[in-house]
């Protein structure tokens, strides 16, 4: 690329923002400018590896003037104020999901977004696993005949600490929002939503009134049904799986092996090892990929980013989801 | 064994008749005594191959005085009264499912099966798919831990005709009832039914207002959430698989190779052959072990015959699933 | 069918002919005549299951006058002399391999089989597999191109006792010679045989001076290049795959599978239980079709039975094999 | 790291020049401090995006006196006078496979080599595969016991130009040898070959004398066997597969999936795309860490880099197979 690089301000420096960072100095197309954290000590760690200035103040990096675009990494609660800021200052945006846990605060800012024009991307990363965009483009492609049935599997090694479940907003809003834009990637307009959510095994959840396993069902305007399957721990590693079932057949994603390796013995054949951790290793090419559509967004070329309307559609569908599983209820939505 | 043939009558030389029959004959505990048919043509077929005596009357079969057990494999309308009149003659009786399709009748039924202490038996064949009893035993062994997530791939491979649907009771008391008892072969105390199911492809479903696509969730008072994929087509091939899923890992069923053969070329590697066409191929075997475990049953041997009330329950779970699709509630349900 | 059951005389009541005489008896084409061991308890126990009369003496059954076709599942030892009476009765001959240990005896019987033109089928039963006659037709079909390397692997759970391998001819001629026809069921025409042997695990095959481990290298005419990998033991149970590799790519026979559960864990993931664990288990089919090609070869009906001159093939190709691993040469063949 | 870099002198700047050209600038612990190649253009290209120092005469790099090691990847003619020089001049090597194709111009080096005392690294990359690697670790930790037949699969996509071919040195030499030297990384101590080959599709190693299709068996000493199949075509894409068998089971490396989605249809279930095309993406990290275990035998750390010998001892393998597949004779060998 002869452009000059997207000069980007990273608001975030812990373990999502240092994936962040990674990747925009690995990128020709990007450099990392500004770094903000109130944990400054964070901010420097990443910048004497990757190069930018440091900030305990992100206010001070968003009038720099030495930025072309802002990449929010921060807690959730700081989401709606950043946006909001960058957005008056005309400086595109890419933030990490969720915009917020309160869906009329994001309704809010939705019209102050809708005035300004800037570009506002969302940070649902599994949107640019090849694997994933490689189903939705065959199945784009007719290679299944009409979607009727999706089905994900998503299930997190371990629980998080009680102390992060006490500010996550709850399993759906936490995590199954990841699996509700997966959902919409492939079948945007959803219109019921019917969530099964019990807690078994992580007194962390129970403490907080939150679930640590959960079924959700999603209704298409189109009449193709969604199936998400969530779980707190998953003894294999990081579980992720899709199928696309239409009238020709299906498209599967497994889990990615870490190894070609397989070991038969009188007790066992075809043994395997279990499977990558968690999101870093398993999404490490996405979260490249994210960022390369960020820059495209941000010089105005045609991206697949997902948009503020999507991060609000996949909030107001987990709160659906949390109101299903808590009143025991079919909950319809209308994301539009 | 030296213990004499158990004599059985078969009443209905259909499809599913015909499989019984093969195993009555094969199994060298059973022998096949008579056949009733008012397609009288039907049962003499059978009858020329396994031998037996043929007639068009059920009630001439079962008052011959020449038979120690019942199958009764005749259009569902015909069950009840062919189940009261074998436990009135105190004949042990293998029934196919479902017992009916109002449980109102089930109900009426029930205190009379109670009251003769007759042995009644359900044709839930799955139960004695080596698979799935295998995966039974072990999580039942406590290989993946508490059991907290099942999940039940299963569709047909393609809609029956509109005609077999007008009778049928809708795809729920149909199709599903096999899936909601493997559901309470893995966990029996369920408390609580949704469905979403809707018609993309099958007019013959829509013109009866049935559906041909459906996701059906369970809750267990355990806290174990089941989900059953329903799909009235395949275009692989009978679509049978099964995940038990627990803290330390899951079990999963496949579904059944046709051939050890794999093709692997510069389109595609590791491309094999579809899956079995239909239920009559992919549960030979279970058919079989099934008839095993009803001898057992007829001897006041310990059986794994599904009962009576495992047929009651399978079907107050396809009403309330249907219920549950129809007005898009949540629907409790109490089965004992 | 409504042609009169073939009448078969089986000669030989150990474990191979309990396999035969159960076919016999469940093929409508066949019927069970006579049984001749001189165990004699060994035959009766077979006629009290399947009937036929019995004999300690095989020439009484020889000439019974009341058989159609003769089934050899005696010692090897004993091959010669009952083929040839046989062929001199006029009877057709199903015989289990090998021939004999001596080519010589083998060449000598040659003659007076083509003289007489009373059909001789060899107990090659892999043939009639249906994966590797699936892959063969496959082939020929044109799928994978000219083929170009044909891998066979062939494991047997565990070596035989020392008193079998005596009189066994050696690996060469126990057990690669089924591999050998294998080959030749690909590729008949082989000019030159190379083969690699040792020992490394078994006393038993030690102490007579045969080989526990070999690989077998066989040229085709056509430039085909055929691996054979034999080992006297396998922990995973009967090791039975190939693969045929072509110019447009390759078909693979995958050991078959025991169970359609995989389980997965921490410690592993899709793991399957083993292999069937012997030759009875994994081509129980290919026997009885085995049966069902000979019964068409007596008739005088187009069949797919190996012949004599496949089992002399076979023979000599191990000859050559053994040579080639004794004095480390490399042999050429002439088969015809 | 805190150590200063390695600056390494790369000479050769052809394909895979520039993959070693990009691992040593990724690389922390190295810098590329010169290339050398006699068409300059290519190296100026590797310096413009890598740094380093430009000059078409190896000569000016190796006296430069700014490198501490230097990277041979110029044309196999090269490599003989290139590893003299480096050797005398003090500077540890990295070359390229193999040292030469005259075992006597290897052997004339060898004492030099062995001399100076300088550390001589061969290129076979593949024992920095993660697979392969892990597959021997196990091996070496008993996991199979002891190891007795390793069979080798490797495949190349397309055959090479009759240019190439030309001064290739033939199959063996050029292609076989890699998978000799894997061999040896299993069971080094090799005492007899026995070759196979043939020519059935590719006119230019027919132009040539040369061979597209061989099979080679390894005798060791241990009494293991090696089997390695290769071909000069590959439609699936680059096939790369290994497998070592013991007595207590086997280890499995399959080929490297390009993708983790698979297609099921009623044509052909759980199809997957075709394997990566070629060693450059198959052995990407491979590369990288050859590079890694470099560095620490020029820093005189233990470094699992194969050596000069292990060079010596492949081309004397494959001197001895191409002469066996030429003479039709079984070869002894003595590495040492």
């Amino acid at each position: 690329m002869t452009q000059t690089p997207v000069r980007i301000g990273l608001i975030g420096a812990g373990r999502i923002g240092q994936v962040h960072a990674a990747n925009i100095a690995a990128d020709a197309d990007t450099s990392l400018a500004w770094i903000a954290d109130p944990f400054v000590a964070g901010a420097e760690e990443i910048s004497s590896r990757y190069g930018g200035r440091v900030t305990d103040d992100p206010e001070e990096l968003l009038s720099s003037g030495e930025i072309d675009a802002v990449l929010i990494a921060s807690p959730t609660a700081t989401h709606v104020h950043l946006i909001a800021r960058s957005v008056d200052l005309g400086l595109p945006v890419l933030c990490e999901k969720p915009i917020d846990l309160e869906i009329s605060r994001v309704d809010a800012l939705r019209e102050k977004v809708a005035a300004r024009n800037v570009p506002v991307a969302l940070g649902f990363n599994r949107r640019f696993d090849p694997a994933f965009a490689g189903v939705r483009a065959r199945v784009a492609a007719g290679q299944i005949g009409a979607l009727e049935q999706l089905t994900i599997i998503s299930r997190d090694p371990a629980p998080p600490p009680p102390s992060y479940i006490a500010a996550s907003g709850g399993i759906f809003r936490d995590m199954t929002i990841h699996d509700l834009d997966m959902a919409r990637f492939f079948v945007p307009e959803i219109v019921e939503v019917h969530a099964t959510a019990t807690t078994t095994f992580d007194e962390g959840a129970r403490g907080h009134d939150d679930f640590d396993t959960a079924v959700t069902t999603l209704r298409a305007e189109s009449g193709a049904i969604v199936t998400i399957l969530n779980s707190r721990h998953s003894a294999v590693g990081y579980d992720q799986r899709v199928e696309a079932f239409g009238a020709r057949g299906y498209l599967s994603v497994a889990n990615a092996p870490t190894s070609l390796v397989s070991l038969s013995t009188s007790e066992a054949v075809e043994a395997k090892p279990p499977y990558e951790n968690f999101f870093l290793e398993r999404y490490a090419f996405a979260y490249a990929e994210e960022l390369r559509e960020f820059v495209k967004l941000v010089r105005g070329q045609p991206s697949l980013s997902p948009t503020f309307e999507d991060g609000r559609a996949a909030l107001l569908l987990a709160d659906a989801a949390q109101r299903s599983a808590v009143e025991r209820i079919v909950v319809p939505v209308r994301l539009t």
